[in-house]
């Protein structure tokens, strides 16, 4: 492989640099082939540095496995994960159906990659999960339009459509970064309400433009079909720009309870925007001031002002790799990762510490990296078995800044109450989550 | 919306157009604003094209559903589709489990977009889905190597990972094409044999660099843990390219019958080649001409020749909606939906034809456009209600052509054996699938 030896020999010393506190390497080693990565490592075996992670092949007799003497079982018209993974699952906050809001939050320590699965998607409903007939369900267009027009599924069916990858985001995630103390919980109860999809469906704008929008409307009203009848007021350029009515989720129709089988989607949004089950679009001069915008999802600021209409979810990034429930197994090489994201578009640059901010280098993204959808970023890290504080820290292509949480306190206020209240009471924190590791291997939130 | 008032005065005349025999439709009306689609109609509603899929709203009073009126159910931890959606499932073409091959099929006229949710993903195994224990697994890379190594799965979690999106294909997909008649069944059956997903994984490469591989390796030969341990040879040097163990599929650890708990991943090539649960890579100087290379996945051509070692998925395209199985409810404004891959790359361009091949109009490619991916393509027409035949040729970047079906048969031959032997015998048969529309809006299988 000469090809390759040439580029070893280029980047040997880049890669075997350690370019930040406590053992950040180069991110450059992965961003090439794997080939740079350990032929940079020539003089340090990896084995050596992943703590000898991989064993040597013994001599040993070979025992085969029950699967590999057995038939397997047959094959399911809709197949589901192992039942070895039957830990892989989301956390539900109201288990018994109480008449309350539930929710359900994607575990990020045990999945990977950008993509959330439809089975791990997190959740919010006010009234449960309904059980929609999608032969019975209408979408209105109407108000302010020439032409008040009515949707069935089928007619949707027959407009051009497209295909976007979205991260979606509850306004209450990470709320317990509110509390004066760290609160000893792992990433999927602090960041759990997010999560990644490819969707499919129409355009807005494609059946604004059949209905013919009056000239002085500038709002419309989104409302659900379920019972709680979720209604928000979306400013008509987002209804002109990229909003979508959401027909599919990672290439099958909705899950019941994201939206089946309609979904307002409005990339970059607060997750309750993204009216579900919408059954009723109506143009307006002015936003409705629904009970959801004006009393449950607008939080009282220090100064006493309202934030109220923020509708973008700030730039933000969290460490799933390692992280609280995770644990690390001696000293040697291990690979940082985590997911970034920000309403305001592409993630431009992902930094991560190792102790607790004094230093920082830079993390690779994953390609391709998409507007307003997770980027999968990645940091080899060689921990050396003592104290280590992981940090990430992600930019946006407008230039926004993931804050310190000093700094995110500083502006938005710190709570006395603590959840379950500050996950309603407390929303749109974006700020730097910290991983304490101790000489154990084991990880804790920590304030940093 | 000044703004786009002026961008609908720009592409008025191109949008209005129609670009090739029997209401093809430029696709630039795709690719912009909503509004230029609709914009561009104000000539002719929107509304009339699609047949008035739109209905007006009356003033008849509202009837709530069930649904607006009462609680839904409570939340599961692991979401799955709705019970509406029970027919959206695969095919399974050896459901009482005999002791032969078994295959599933994905529905591609009843998704959409381009990432196959995992509970639809195709499958073919040969001794049924094992079930195995993660924590007993263990990949074995040893042969023409320095040092021959065990990896547990907590080993390779340690290190450098990547994600990609793939897709895979097996073989033996689109065999009934090669039947001398066209065989009256839906995408489904003919093309359900391949299907794309987000992988995640630690690249090959870093582990033959961890191994140290003698200069006399050419080959390496992988082998799955299940009972009928198939066994595959492949070029060395694309392990050193884009090979991976994949351990995430969209997000989530493998599905059981697509090689939980971790498998080879050969973007691009022949999917039997992604060797499933997978336990052994050796390093050798030739292949191993295994029974699956030499018997099952090798194909005798009208020359004499054998088709073997051929290696890549070749540039191919289907239209999966409309197609057999959907009808086609009056005339008016459709979309023309497909997907199309290659494994030698990016897709390039996508054709289609409404008058059975005498006229061709572009495509649109959904962005982004991956390597090795499927590429969702779509094309705006106005059926006129009469007879039409529509088919889909794609190109892609290394500059093949995907054949018409007459080509393909010139040179690969037909069968006077039809599936299920076909499906053995026969593969890689990438020609271009024709769906003939008669005047009721009915879509069958034909050759053109």
């Amino acid at each position: 492989m000469s090809g390759s030896v040439r580029r070893l020999r280029r980047t040997k010393s880049a890669a075997l640099e350690v370019v930040a506190g406590n053992g950040l390497m180069d991110r450059r080693v992965l961003l090439g082939r794997g080939v740079i990565f350990a032929g940079a490592m020539s003089a340090v075996p990896l084995g050596s540095l992943t703590g000898a992670a991989a064993e040597p092949l013994t001599d040993a007799p070979l025992t085969e496995a029950p699967w590999s003497l057995e038939p397997g079982a047959i094959i399911e018209p809709y197949q589901r994960p192992s039942r070895f993974e039957k830990d892989v699952v989301r956390t539900v906050s109201n288990p018994s159906g109480q008449p309350s809001a539930s929710g359900a939050r994607t575990p990020h320590h045990l999945v990977n990659g950008t993509i959330t699965p439809n089975g791990l998607h997190f959740v919010v409903v006010y009234g449960g999960v309904p059980d929609i007939d999608p032969g019975k369900h209408r979408l209105v267009i109407h108000g302010l339009v020439k032409r008040a027009l009515v949707f069935t599924l089928d007619a949707l069916a027959r407009y051009p459509m497209v295909t976007r990858v979205s991260f979606l985001e509850c306004g209450g995630n990470s709320a317990p970064l509110f509390s004066p103390q760290p609160l000893q919980a792992n990433v999927q109860a602090l960041h759990g309400l997010a999560s990644c999809a490819e969707w499919t469906g129409v355009k807005l704008s494609t059946l604004l433009e059949e209905a013919g929008v009056e000239p002085k409307a500038k709002w419309f009203i989104a409302e659900g079909a379920d019972a709680p009848h979720l209604t928000r007021s979306v400013p008509l350029k987002k209804g002109w720009d990229d909003a979508m009515i959401a027909l599919y989720q990672n290439g099958e129709r909705l899950m019941p309870a994201n939206g089946y089988p309609m979904r307002l989607l409005l990339p970059g949004y607060e997750g309750n925007m993204n009216v579900k089950y919408l059954r009723r679009i109506k143009l307006v001069e002015e936003p409705a001031m629904s009970f959801w915008e004006s009393k449950v999802y607008t939080q009282i600021l220090p100064s006493g002002k309202a934030y109220q209409f923020y509708l973008l979810q700030e730039v933000k990034s969290f460490i799933t790799q390692p992280s609280p429930g995770l644990i690390l197994k001696g000293p040697g090489l291990y690979e940082i990762s985590g997911v970034a994201y920000s309403g305001a578009g592409r993630i431009s640059r992902v930094m991560v510490s190792a102790d607790g901010g004094r230093s920082w280098a830079e993390a690779a993204l994953q390609e391709p990296v998409l507007s307003k959808a997770f980027t999968r970023f990645r940091m080899p890290w060689r921990w050396d078995g003592g104290a280590a504080m992981l940090q990430s820290r992600a930019w946006d292509e407008a230039g926004n800044a993931q804050p310190t949480r000093a700094e995110f306190v500083a502006q938005r206020g710190e709570l006395k109450v603590v959840p379950p209240v500050a996950a309603v009471l407390n929303q749109h924190c974006n700020a730097i989550t910290s991983w304490a590791v101790d000489s154990a291997g084991e990880i804790k939130h920590a304030y940093a």
